[in-house]
């Protein structure tokens, strides 16, 4: 028998299931690929290797953080099925890239344990929040629960010293904008195509915290074993929130960094087809969010930079919460129940 | 047959239902009127005249804003007869007044666009705020969907540079208050009785960031068309907010030109008619809910100052919420059911 | 017959009600204990007798503070039972204590008022926030509404020049952070066992703004009459928060004077009987929030110091919520149902 790499792999989930150990591994890969939405192992390994690629140290803190997230949430005895499709791993996933990145020493065992902490908690938030979205309004939990366990948690490196932080979180004055596309400041700006495409892959990479090209194509290959439709919508937020930011005039090095793009990746792909209904007005409707996550990221990065903290995956979690509600008010956007969310492949094959 | 001009005025909303043309210009002109809770057209345009007189940018601003976002709702498809009331216009108004007054320069296509663009989003940001306030807790939205579109546009301004905005929003650091009403810094300080009743019909003239005393009065005339109570809570409120301003030692010049007025005036209107069952207690609830109201009107002025943002109406709609509250666990005060939310005159004819 | 002091005194509060005038002090010191949810006025005795030790200013704004609330609530004609336990008591008793900590001059009249008006409000606020929390999602309020009056009212401070604030509300640059256990900054670190006790018991005085051992081994005594599992689980708390803080690396000052402590001793108290059902793992549990409250606190601390305003106690009121609806998802924690709530003695007597 041939296993389909295709969608959930619930076949695959089924062999896995035979061993604990498996189970686990498994578990935690799908937890990798559930933070752009997809239930799926391959998709998992695809973003790792992803992640390998742009640093090893981040794969390694992404793989701890999954692995806590999913051992605190069976010490917790949350729902082993919801477990297994990586719901209670995905945040823990971030957690990890996110504390991995900005704080130091890299590959120090003080910001090890810290990630492995802050990741056990991300199973507890999510529950909490759940409690909200899900049970009161229908909405999926998004990444809410890693931007409140991570940005408290770099917060908090402000009032202690035991834990450093990245000369990445620094509280700025007034910033000088400078609009052409470059690597650093204080280089000739470049706008040629390479560097356009490369701030696409950047955004998609970005997501993990990953600022290398490469990691967003194999993000993206990763994205297309499960949902063709996931990975295209993905690469449209990219854009959408990379012309944003070149219209707007936000800064050049921000936008080669891939920095506009990441919480419209996420905005796109959220609304493209898995938490709605996809037709035509669908993904104009997924654009616009795309478009108006890139404005509420430009504004959170600069509350943010008051406190020397990064806006993280709050922008994409608030604009796309807001544009799940809309369907209360009208026929014209459907909702997929969020208990019958899945691929948009998936969804267009039983025919929903 | 004559038109009544009071309440709500149904026939004539009849009458306009024949031509789409009239139908969306009255949905519009009923939006202005809806900032201050009167579902009327002739409150509308009176408002509107009261800001051509204060600025023609600052009328077209805000009627780009209600129309923009009164088209807006009609292309989601939103409930065509809560579209006529106005109900998806009145945030749109107040989105187009704020950015035609903190963005720059006036009459310009950026701004413009920036006007259109974020009106249109207020209706779905509407629709998410009632999702919550309406469905899970039988309130209204406020103005909270104004605040949550135009306060992110006015922070995103601080992070990019093709849109500019105006000197008024900046990151003060310590702030040197005096308490002599005075209508700029740096002049000698007048109390006279003709600067105290400018600055009470400023505070109503600041609900549409119109700073002028005609302004006001033709805001007020406005509103004793549609509701004889509602035009004398906001003035109650108005000359509430000034006295706290006066009473706590707020700076002169923010209070010569009613800005600690505005919050109030609204908490006023809203608790003394509207939302609750008029009686005398109410009246003294109205009051009491105008001083918090300005209390917390200076506390968010400070923390917008750190970001360089005003409070817009956010102390308003945080006040209010928090005393509409209250009617669930006590029967001395008692709320009008959303859905039965008119015009105090009409409630008390109907004998409710 | 002989009056037990324990529980709630409930054979007590049936005598008390036969004069309103002790049914209303009654209600005021049964408020104080609620503060760490022990309905029971010689708990509430013991409390003020700590604070009476540590500053009789202190004492009688706590005082101020929780009459003023526990007549707001009759005036507002709220539920008769719910306010004889103190429920629309305790945030007045804090909002004193805060109010009378932070503002100037100490016994002045401008200060008495605003306790006065200040703690008024907070059985609105106390409504408000029930109605979320209580009917929404069956939890508590904490002390959510103390924080939502006292906040506001603290940062309305830096925009008026008629009422004064502390030196102690001040907007810090850079802070320089040294661990060393001391008094003040400058003097040389003290790391003795008594220093250590002290700030445990501090921690616990810190709940109520007392900064003083005596008066936080007043408040052990205080709980443990009422309820021994609750006063076990403040010392744990003031202790698990006390060694966050060490470990961490925060400021030997702030760890001195209890201030990495409070928070923890109320998420503690919460969790460990109050509201969840106390089995070992229950324990852990506690112990667990007391520490993500630690860390919460050190990121609220900066977050408050870039406003000039302190965290109070948000940190508790945010983790303990979080916390609370974990048992949603799971069988192996178990919450008790609010209106079933009572000291954790109480229950394990009726075989809960």
């Amino acid at each position: 028998m041939r296993l389909s790499l295709n969608g959930r792999m619930p076949e695959w989930a089924e062999r896995a299931d035979r061993h604990q150990a498996t189970a686990f591994v498994d578990s935690c890969l799908r937890g990798v690929g559930m933070v752009i939405f997809l239930d799926n192992p391959v998709t998992g390994i695809l973003i790792l290797v992803g992640l390998l690629v742009a640093s090893p140290w981040l794969c390694v803190a992404t793989l701890v953080g999954v692995a806590s997230a999913t051992l605190a949430a069976r010490l917790l005895r949350l729902d082993v099925r919801t477990i297994r499709t990586g719901a209670y791993g995905y945040n823990g996933a971030l957690v990890g890239a996110a504390l991995g990145t900005f704080l130091l020493p890299v590959w120090s065992l003080p910001v090890f344990a810290c990630i492995v902490l802050a990741s056990a908690i991300s199973p507890v938030v999510m529950v909490a929040v759940s409690a909200v979205t899900a049970r009161l309004l229908d909405l999926p939990a998004l990444t809410f629960p890693f931007n409140f366990v991570a940005i408290p948690s770099l917060l908090a490196t402000f009032s202690i010293v035991h834990i450093h932080h990245s000369p990445l979180l620094a509280i700025h004055a007034a910033q000088k904008i400078e609009t052409g596309l470059r690597a650093t400041e204080g280089v000739t700006p470049q706008a040629d195509p390479g560097v356009i495409v490369g701030a696409i892959f950047r955004g998609i990479g970005q997501v993990f915290l990953a600022d290398d090209v490469v990691s967003g194509i194999l993000i993206v290959a990763g994205l297309f074993v499960a949902s063709r439709v996931v990975a295209l919508f993905a690469v449209i937020g990219s854009v959408a929130g990379m012309l944003c930011g070149l219209a707007l005039g936000g800064d050049g090095v921000a936008v080669y960094h891939g920095l506009w793009g990441y919480n419209s990746v996420l905005s796109s792909a959220a609304l493209g087809g898995v938490f709605l209904v996809l037709r035509f007005r669908t993904a104009i409707y997924a654009v616009a969010c795309a478009a108006a996550t890139a404005v509420l990221y430009a504004a959170m990065v600069f509350v943010g930079s008051r406190f020397g903290v990064p806006a993280l995956t709050l922008p994409f979690c608030i604009a796309t919460v807001v544009f799940l509600l809309v369907p209360w008010a009208t026929t014209s956007i459907r909702r997929v129940p969020l208990a019958e969310v899945s691929t948009p492949e998936e969804r267009l094959r039983i025919g929903s």
